[in-house]
C-alpha cells in the first residue's frame, strides 16, 4: 500500500486533473501590488507542490453532488491558500528549517517576511470568500481558522510534558488538522447548495480523514522516510510535543516516559540520536506505532462510513479512497 | 496643543462615549473554545486600553451620515481587531518589549503564542463581517489588510539603507497605517448605504488623516515622553528603519547619512546613545522634526478638506478636529 496517497492524487481522474489545474491557475493569481519581496515569499511555498488534497476533496465532493467545481475554482483555492499561510506561521513557531522539501520561508527570507506572507495568504482567502461566496462559507472558514489556532496553542500548552494524555493529542489533531478538512469537505455541500444533512455528512467525512491524515502524519514523524517526506523525522519530539505514537506507547508502557523525558535534554549529539532511535524501538516494542496505524485506519472507516448517504458512484467511491490513502502514504 | 489627541478621544461627546462602549463590550466578546492562554494572550492587548481610534471614527462619520453605529457594534469594531492583530505581528517583528505600557505579548507569552493571538483576531474580524457585513466591507478590509502587509515588508525591504527617500517613507506609511484608517473612515459609508460620492470622500479623510498620524508616530518616535508612549524613543533607528524625520533631515543635508548609518552600529552602550542624542541634535537643527510636523499639518489639512462634501454639523467638526488631534498628540 505504499504510496496509495500519491496514487489518489498524482493518478487523478481526468475530471479531478482540471479541477485542480483550475485551483493552481488561481492560486498563481496571488499578487501584490508594490512589494515583490512579500509576493514572492507567498510564492515560494505555494508554489513548491502540495499535493493540494484540501481543494482536491472539496472538488471531489462537489462532483458526487454533481457539481462542477472549475467555475468557482478560485473559491475552492481559498481553503489551500489558509493552509499555506498557516505553514509559513507554523514554521516560524516551529523554527523548522526544511519544508516541502524546500528551505522554509523564513529560513530563505526571514520571520518578518514569513509571518507577513502568512497575513497575506490569510487575506486574500478572505477576499476571495467575500467576492464570491455565501455567508455560510466564510463563517465555516473563520471557524476553522480559529479551530487551528486554538489547537496550536493547546498543543504547545503541553510542551515537555511526558504525561499528555491520549485523548490530549487527540484534540489537538482534531483541531489543528481535522477542522480544515472538516471545512475542505463541508465546502463542496455550500458551493453545490445542498441540503443540511448532506452538509453534516460531508463535514463529518472531512473531520474524520483529517484525524486520520494527521494520525498518519504523526507516525511519519517517526517512521517516514525523510527524503519522502521532504522533512527531517522526529520534529514533533524535537519541539518537546508528544504525538500520538507517543502518547499510545506511554499509555501501554508508562516508563517510557522516562525515555521520552531523556529526549528533551538540551543537547544535539551522538548521545542524543542514540537516545531517540532507543525510544523509536521501545515505541515499536510496545505496538505503539501499530496501534497508531489502527486509530487512523478506524478514522479513516468512519469517514467512509460518513459518504453513506451521498450519491453512489465513482466521484464517492474516490473520496472513500482518499479517505483509505490518507492513512497508507509515506509522504 | 499637547495632549489634543488625547482631549478628543477622552472627552467625548455622550453618544460617541456610549458607540465606543458599545464597541469596548463588543472586543470583550471575543472568546475562545478551548485554548485559554490563547484567549488570555489575544485579550492581554486588546484589553490594554488603546484609544479605540479607528472604530471611533467609523463611528463619528456614521452619525454624520445620520445612521446610529450602536447596532453595528460587532462590525465596527471588527477594524480595531485587525489593528491590534497586526500590532501583536509587528511586536514578533519587531522583537518589542513594551506596548501601551504593557509587555507585548511575545515577550509576556511567546513568539508562538504572539503570532496564533494574531490570526485569531484577523480570524474573528472576518467573522464578523460575514455574519453581518456587506461584500463590499469584507473585501475593503481585505485590501487594507494586504496594504498593511505590503508596507511593513516595503519598510524592511530598505532595512539600513540610509539612502531611503521621503517618497518612499510616505507610500511605506500610506500602506502600513493609513490603509487602515481609510478604511475605518470609508466603513460608515458602507454601514449607511451612501453613496459612492461620499465612500470616497469619507475613504480620502481616512487616507490622509492616516498619513498625518504616522508622520506624528514618526515624529514621537524622536521627540516623545517614553512615559506618554508607553514604549521606548527611536525604535525606528534601533531597528535599523528609516522614519520620516530622518528621510527629511536626509534629504536637506546628504551629510546626516553617515551619522544615520554610525547608530546602526552593534554595540547598545553609552557611545551608541550619544551617537543618537547627536544625531536628534543634528536632525532638529536640520529642521527634520519642524518639516515632518508641517508634513503632518498639511495631511491634517486635506483630511478635513475631504470632508467638505459630507453634511455640516458637529459630527463633521468632530471629524476635523480628529484629523488635527492625529498631529497635535504626546502618544
Amino acid at each position: 500500500m505504499r504510496n496509495a496517497a500519491r496514487l489518489v492524487t498524482d493518478s487523478l481522474p481526468p475530471e479531478l486533473r482540471a479541477d485542480r489545474d483550475a485551483v493552481e491557475e488561481s492560486l498563481r493569481a496571488v499578487r501584490t501590488i508594490h512589494a515583490t519581496r512579500l509576493g514572492t515569499a507567498a510564492r515560494h511555498l505555494l508554489e513548491a507542490g502540495g499535493k493540494r488534497l484540501r481543494p482536491l476533496l472539496t472538488c471531489a465532493a462537489a462532483r458526487t453532488l454533481g457539481a462542477d467545481p472549475r467555475p468557482r475554482a478560485a473559491l475552492v483555492a481559498a481553503v489551500e491558500l489558509v493552509h499555506v499561510g498557516s505553514l509559513l506561521h507554523d514554521d516560524v513557531i516551529d523554527a523548522g528549517a526544511v519544508r516541502r522539501g524546500r528551505p522554509a520561508v523564513h529560513a530563505a527570507y526571514d520571520a518578518h517576511t514569513a509571518i507577513l506572507a502568512g497575513d497575506l495568504l490569510f487575506a486574500w482567502a478572505f477576499d476571495r470568500l467575500a467576492r464570491d461566496g455565501s455567508r455560510e462559507l466564510q463563517i465555516a472558514l473563520g471557524d476553522a481558522i480559529r479551530a487551528l489556532c486554538e489547537g496550536e496553542v493547546l498543543e504547545r500548552e503541553r510542551r515537555r510534558d511526558p504525561t499528555v494524555e491520549v485523548e490530549h493529542v487527540r484534540r489537538v489533531n482534531r483541531l489543528k488538522t481535522a477542522a480544515l478538512f472538516g471545512y475542505a469537505a463541508e465546502a463542496a455541500a455550500l458551493l453545490a447548495d445542498a441540503p443540511t444533512a448532506t452538509r453534516a455528512a460531508l463535514r463529518e467525512y472531512g473531520l474524520a480523514l483529517g484525524e486520520a491524515f494527521q494520525a498518519a502524519d504523526d507516525l511519519l514523524d517517526w517512521e517516514g522516510r525523510p527524503e519522502s517526506l521532504g522533512k527531517p523525522l522526529c520534529r514533533d519530539l524535537a519541539e518537546g510535543l508528544v504525538n500520538l505514537p507517543v502518547a499510545l506507547g506511554a499509555d501501554r508502557d508508562g516508563a517510557l516516559r522516562d525515555a521520552v523525558r531523556a529526549c528533551w535534554g538540551a543537547s544535539d549529539d551522538d548521545a542524543a540520536a542514540a537516545r531517540r532511535f532507543a525510544l523509536r524501538a521501545a515505541l515499536r516494542e510496545a505496538g505503539a506505532f501499530e496501534a497508531t496505524r489502527e486509530l487512523a485506519r478506524e478514522d479513516a472507516r468512519r469517514a467512509v462510513a460518513a459518504l453513506h448517504p451521498l450519491p453512489a458512484g465513482p466521484w464517492r467511491d474516490w473520496l472513500a479512497a482518499a479517505a483509505a490513502a490518507s492513512v497508507e502514504r509515506d509522504g
